[in-house]
């Protein structure tokens, strides 16, 4: 009964979302046995300027290297 | 002082966010005695190509079923 | 498909927990016509310490009205 | 490597939002000598008639107070 | 910068969590060439007592299959 | 009405988290003008084999700079 949420920042394509619910699944079928029916995978797309690393947004981090 | 967090599929009603926010309150007063002035709860609606069940997204189980 | 996280503090019987849990799914099944199979509610007990509110933790808050 | 995540009404500014990040990533590394390097903050932005107080939604209890 | 929690129940061992975080990890950086040194992943261990799924706890679910 | 959640890894005295606890309810009021009395903190400690960066374990990147 394993619940798992990934936090990204967008854009991830519907196939891309679609190979980390299958990966993480067969993750913990692999590693702990687990019912992939019981697998819950929630995906959160979170904009650059709602995450902070080292206490800026993903947004200044990202200028700053461009 | 309860916290609880709803994740669901879209699209729910403003009456339906209401009721389901009424519903808990309630539920945490009645079984713990719980002052109903500090229970938040915060839902979230998820699209359905970001949740997973059984390694396919909630999209995909839906369209096997339609 | 709902996915419902509450927070409380300790320290509740696993009878009051039980019943947080069939009160929940129950809610979720009448409100929004959701399959209770798919259905999951996870708990997290948060001691008193690490719960603030108004810029108190609530062992202080308790102290304070006791 | 702390994570923090922060839940919100809209609207914040980016302003705002920089600043919250700044400001909690600095209180991290003040009171706990964490390295903000490996510091995340992700701001979660919840419309108020999704968030629910006292039973009611945020939409209900700033109409009342209107 | 992905973040990734999961939830499962008790008890893995320090050789199956460090699996699923290089796992997971390594997932991100296949599907979405993310950086494995700003990916995080926190594994939440949940008693069956506080899990439910249609409407009972995990526990009970468990006595029933036994 | 904010929400915080702060995950860090043990071990904080409880006045190092009533100081965390402080720090982001002024944040809140300072940045947002948000009612401290309505803004909850929640800080979860995360065991260093639970937590995983650059897809290791805390434990192991700590023991490899020891």
């Amino acid at each position: 009964m394993p619940y798992v949420n990934i936090k990204i920042t967008p854009a991830a394509t519907p196939e891309q979302k679609a190979a980390l619910i299958k990966g993480v699944t067969d993750l913990l079928v692999t590693v702990l046995d687990k019912n992939p029916e019981t697998t819950f995978v929630v995906i959160d797309e979170i904009d650059a300027d709602n995450w902070g690393i080292g206490g800026d947004t993903v947004t200044v981090r990202r200028q700053r290297k461009g």
